[in-house]
């Protein structure tokens, strides 16, 4: 089993890789690309290990080649369907987000129990009425959703979407979700980053000589 | 000094009690609060030290003099100007988000290269030109800053912004910044989020059995 940290990594590296192609870059020696990637050559090459890439390290990377070779470990082909629940403020900059990004994911439909969002077509993504979860995953084949509902509504949101095949949830509500072990969770609170940095970024109180703080 | 999980956990408490107490919730046992933040009592009770709240736990704490103690810990008096640079997609999104939310925490100006956006009001906020970022953050006390740019513009954009005095970093871009040691950054990368997100919930190959899978 690949641990998600690789995964991370490799998705990290995918990405690089075609920003080095836009510039018209052919070839990268894995120090190079570990490093733009803040790791080891060592840790680079064993994370590639994993998807198999046949190539002389010796002679670099083929970027291209290697970007291709991890899209075909990381992606499904022909795509994957996501599903994103809570079209309030974050959910509604997500969907505009996810909507731009060229990629294998797809976000196919949107949930709210709002009834002035229900059935309006918001940044490209039909929103659908949350009581229709189940009915309109069933003719999908979305394995993938967002979760953007408030902290009350998350757990509930979950198990529906759990119930209807869901296998990978990334939450943006501010709770940990109890969900069953073959479903993967990815926290992501964005009021507590930016909080977490406001604090550590505070200005220092009677800084009044030239001097850089400690 | 306060560890950054313990400042995230008192962000999240603090985001918790304030539910409670629109529930009409006057006082929480430190069991329930922590089983609400997923952690445990006896961390709660160490981390609620830090803020020096002073109650009786054994009567429960009270909701919302626990909320503005930490409040008194975690915010700046008079509130924190936060500088947001990089009005792309995800940028814009960011705007919108963080425009809505009742917080300490303002936006008070945002930077982009592209001529289009500049001296444009996006989501409330003035967007400024990039080569302008040290005249305006002269004018501001802002010593947090958001960067939402492509990955190759973002190490040059962390310099300029500790140059004019910024101090805590929430970054977007999928680059690891390297800043002086007094300078704090939190990474949030949505693309590897949702990417591993898809990758364990992809669906299963071959899945036609009734069983769910092992």
């Amino acid at each position: 089993m690949v641990s998600d940290k690789t995964i991370a990594r490799l998705s990290l590296y995918r990405r690089l890789l075609k920003v080095l192609e836009g510039e018209g870059v052919r070839s990268v020696f894995s120090q190079q690309l570990a490093t733009m990637a803040g790791g080891t050559a060592a840790q680079l090459r064993r994370d590639l290990m994993e998807v198999g890439y046949s190539g002389t390290p010796n002679n670099g990377y083929e970027v291209a080649r290697l970007a291709d070779s991890i899209r075909d470990f990381l992606d499904v082909p022909g795509g994957q369907s996501v599903v994103l629940v809570g079209v309030g403020n974050l959910g509604k900059a997500l969907l505009s987000y996810f909507a731009t990004r060229r990629s294998s994911l797809q976000v196919v439909a949107a949930f709210d129990s709002d009834p002035y969002k229900v059935n309006r077509v918001i940044h490209g993504c039909r929103c659908y009425p949350m009581d229709s979860l189940s009915e309109v995953l069933k003719g999908q084949t979305a394995t993938v959703a967002v979760i953007a509902v408030p902290a009350a509504g998350a757990q509930g949101v979950a198990e529906a979407l759990t119930r209807a095949g869901v296998r990978g949830i990334l939450n943006f509500a501010p709770v940990r979700l109890r969900v069953s072990p073959n479903v993967y969770v990815e926290d992501i609170d964005m009021t507590v980053a930016l909080e977490k940095v406001a604090y550590f970024g505070r200005p220092i109180a009677g800084r009044t000589r030239k001097e850089p703080p400690a």
